[in-house]
């Protein structure tokens, strides 16, 4: 087992080989993105390849050039791979139906840039310095001199856009700006993404998030911003979950507001929770206290009790660790 | 009168003279960091050097290094100066009591990126596809061999967010990404830049941005999204007018909309409209029907009408503009 390794495709004889490309569930820019780079990348190096996401993709990004390619993948199916290519899943448990493409593949590749990455790779290239796996891609295709077209620019571009926050996080690097200026060389369509993922919201989620911005609530002297979604408001504004991920991200972003929290109705047993925070407090912990987990700024859980129940629960919490 | 321009300062001798930098009134990121940024990379290399500001410095700007150190100027001071840097500002009459400073000048230097810029300098460095000023003033720098210090590096980082919408507009070119990789590499506080201006905003702002998306008008079939600012919102949402410019941007954003206009009341006679396009839509050219201007996508006017009937007289003109 093998860590931060520089791939050397050639040396693979990708030529000749069979080759899948697959990402985790829920997918999201950088997934799609550097699945979609990649396959594009390799499909006229290869003999032959598969590009598999198993799950629903968001309307926001159906745009990525020939996303329409990646197909399902079923536990039924007997194809046999050569080398199956990984990317953006620290953890295997994450790639939902693919992961059974795994057991019919002959070398695993991981590439990613999560921290807590298991390397369960025969070969691993985990850069938790990326700020994206489109980054690590990119890097990837340079290295192999293999020419990036202007559809392949545009998944990466995506992919760092979306995993960035547009430039906007700290993990955006020097070298993220450096790679981002070189994807509009190669003819990026930075506007398309740009356009899909931050300029063209719904109706109903614009008026969703007025009302998310009107009516949120403070806790713990100012410090906690809380919102609940229920079955019922998402059914009243025609939104989907989809569309709603930025819900924690907005009521974040507010003078003194150190830890934001959006609850969101599974069932009437279950509750999924999200918590952001800005600052140093650390919801990583504190999504631990209810079984779940993350990053220190990033984290979530899912709690087995209906969403008042659950908002107590958690207010009760963050009362206790805020105090501390 | 030269255009475009490189400037060699050291040709100009700027070690024996006296200096005045200055901007615009209603000062943004890019006016402030580029003034700020020019001002403390000229202040070791000049007899002396005076940053003006003639109007009030925006909250979510006063972390910018030094800002402090910009001072007023009063028409009635007689001070002389041999040469006058005039940053970001493409007309003369933008630049409020400040203006008073070019009579008292030698020489007028003018540095801008807008594309309406009149030429007004004795030299003027205007670079239209340059993303900002701030991206000009990099350039300046560089090509004197000035040191970039992490408080210039800062400076000139949010001038370019500030004119880019963080990377997001169509001016961001890929030399604005080398350039932002570089100024990251020069210790610009890229968190800091992005906390200041995205991720603090006040209270009363986050539930004002909630009313905006709640209650905004759509005209001409879904095209256009119109707001109105009167003195009275302001008032009961507790927002100064310094807290309020991402309006037209979170209404253009949406599904559909091609042209975002915003309408501030100043007083029962004069309504300031600003105008945001996506697309491919002018609204220079729409500025310039009421008087004003500004970039294809982004300009502004004053109309000399209460709210009311400033809005009926654009809403008139956009029919006729978006039907052709």
């Amino acid at each position: 087992m093998m860590k931060n390794l520089k791939i050397n495709l050639w040396d693979l004889d990708i030529t000749n080989k069979k080759l899948a490309v697959i990402s985790h569930v829920n997918p999201d820019a950088d997934s799609l993105g550097s699945i979609m780079a990649l396959g594009l990348a390799l499909q006229k190096n290869c003999q032959s390849i598969t590009i598999c996401v198993c799950d629903h993709i968001p309307n926001a990004l159906s745009f990525l050039p020939f996303i329409n390619t990646a197909t399902n993948y079923h536990l039924t199916e007997s194809t046999q791979y050569d080398i199956c290519f990984v990317l953006d899943c620290a953890d295997e448990k994450r790639l939902g139906e693919s992961q059974g493409i795994l057991d019919k593949s002959h070398q695993i590749i991981n590439i990613d840039h999560h921290v807590s990455n298991g390397f369960f790779g025969d070969i691993n290239s985990v850069n938790p310095h990326a700020s994206s796996t489109s980054e690590i891609i990119y890097e990837l295709l340079i290295d192999n001199n293999i020419t990036i077209t202007p559809d392949i620019a545009t998944c990466l571009y995506a992919g760092i856009v979306g995993d960035t926050g547009n430039f906007l996080y700290d993990n955006t690097s020097a070298q993220t700006h450096y790679i981002a200026g070189r994807l509009k060389e190669y003819d990026a369509q930075s506007q398309l993404v740009s356009y899909h993922l931050y300029q063209n919201k719904s109706l109903g989620s614009a008026k969703f998030q007025g009302y998310v911005l009107s009516q949120f609530e403070s806790l713990c002297g100012g410090k906690v911003a809380i919102f609940s979604i229920t079955l019922e408001l998402l059914q009243k504004f025609n939104v989907s979950i989809d569309d709603i991920d930025y819900v924690s991200s907005i009521i974040r972003d507010i003078e003194g507001i150190e830890v934001a929290v959006v609850l969101k109705e599974v069932d009437s047993e279950v509750t999924k929770v999200s918590f952001r925070s800005k600052c140093d407090f650390d919801v990583n912990q504190l999504a631990q206290k209810f079984g779940g987990g993350g990053h220190i700024k990033a984290s979530g859980a899912t709690i087995f009790h209906e969403i008042e129940q659950a908002k107590k629960m958690v207010q009760k919490q963050l009362e206790i660790e805020i105090r501390r």
